[in-house]
């Protein structure tokens, strides 16, 4: 038995339960409060296992899992950012790689290395895997924003190119799942104007 | 493309939302607020990812995530019952059972069969798997009791025998886990007075 090993780990257990105190912009279904980091990764994940069948590419379930599980830890040094905070933007990759270096470096070597090789996998989106993570990313808060009535987009007046530009990726990961989306949370809030339609829909 | 296999997939994903608002009786590192049973899910299942190389046995790390995942379910109808509420255990399977009945039968029939098999095998506790999601299930809550100064313990007065009662089957997921559980979690706070030594621990 290591036990420098273990007490590394359960140092890097204990740590990362700063990550429910993590805020992020979307209102939970019933709109009485926000939803956290460490719910919204829960939430990816059992979609993730549920709504793999739709992914372009055969995808490893574990290894995607693995990925949404841990790619907003570095917020708990690096803050969120929000999805439309262009000023934010501009210096989050610093941030959170500073954020990575002092987080995983709690984890003994080789699960430190397993562990920023899987977070930089999800952050170049460069393999099936990262592809759909970055689908689920994007698709559960959509899905929220849509149950509550497009709340978190109305009191932002978030324009369409936004959310268009945000998803320039989504259907990477799969085509199905941004057609409905696109179908049923984004043209419902078009609609009834809770989006700001400043492009044509129908070209996108 | 099965647009009905979706659609109630979709409902299933926006459903379980609710598991957000299931509060627990666990503080947070911090000790600001208790956790809910989504942040619990998941902080369980980065714990598997980094500690299944403790288990007793060899496990399915994915399905031993899947099982994490989703056991605590059902109390979004049935609400989260407190490992230490003796009246309360007493109705706790029949509602879960129903709770169960209620919200799987959301999903396609196949999926709904894999859930249900999977929540079954957590409750009872026959296979590697449920033995090591069990672990991680008290291990969690230690972990975080005594990195709260034994807080939850010490405010509802819990005594050791309780304790061990609810983790007569922690060792038989991990015994290098309970061995630690009891040096590092319990073991300082019987030394404090936070936990009631009402037996002897040694025996144990």
């Amino acid at each position: 038995m290591d036990k420098k090993r273990l007490k590394e780990q359960m140092a890097f257990c204990e740590e990362i339960d700063k990550e429910k105190m993590v805020g992020r912009q979307t209102w939970l279904t019933g709109a009485v409060r926000k939803e956290n980091d460490a719910e919204h990764a829960w939430h990816m994940v059992v979609m993730t296992i549920l709504l793999s069948e739709y992914a372009n590419e055969d995808i490893d379930v574990l290894r995607t899992v693995t990925m949404l599980l841990i790619h907003d830890l570095v917020e708990i040094y690096a803050g969120d950012t929000y999805a439309y905070d262009e000023e934010g933007k501009k210096t989050q990759k610093l941030r959170e790689q500073a954020a990575a270096d002092r987080l995983f470096q709690m984890l003994p070597p080789d699960q430190e290395a397993g562990f920023r090789k899987i977070w930089e996998e999800f952050e170049a989106e460069n393999t099936p895997e990262s592809h759909f993570a970055r689908t689920m990313d994007n698709l559960q808060p959509m899905m929220l924003n849509a149950a509550t009535d497009g709340k978190s987009w109305a009191e932002r007046g978030i324009h369409l190119s936004q959310i268009l530009g945000r998803n320039k990726n989504t259907a990477k990961g799969s085509k199905v799942l941004w057609e409905y989306a696109k179908e049923n949370f984004l043209q419902p809030n078009l609609d009834k104007g809770r989006i700001v339609e400043d492009v044509h829909f129908d070209e996108n």
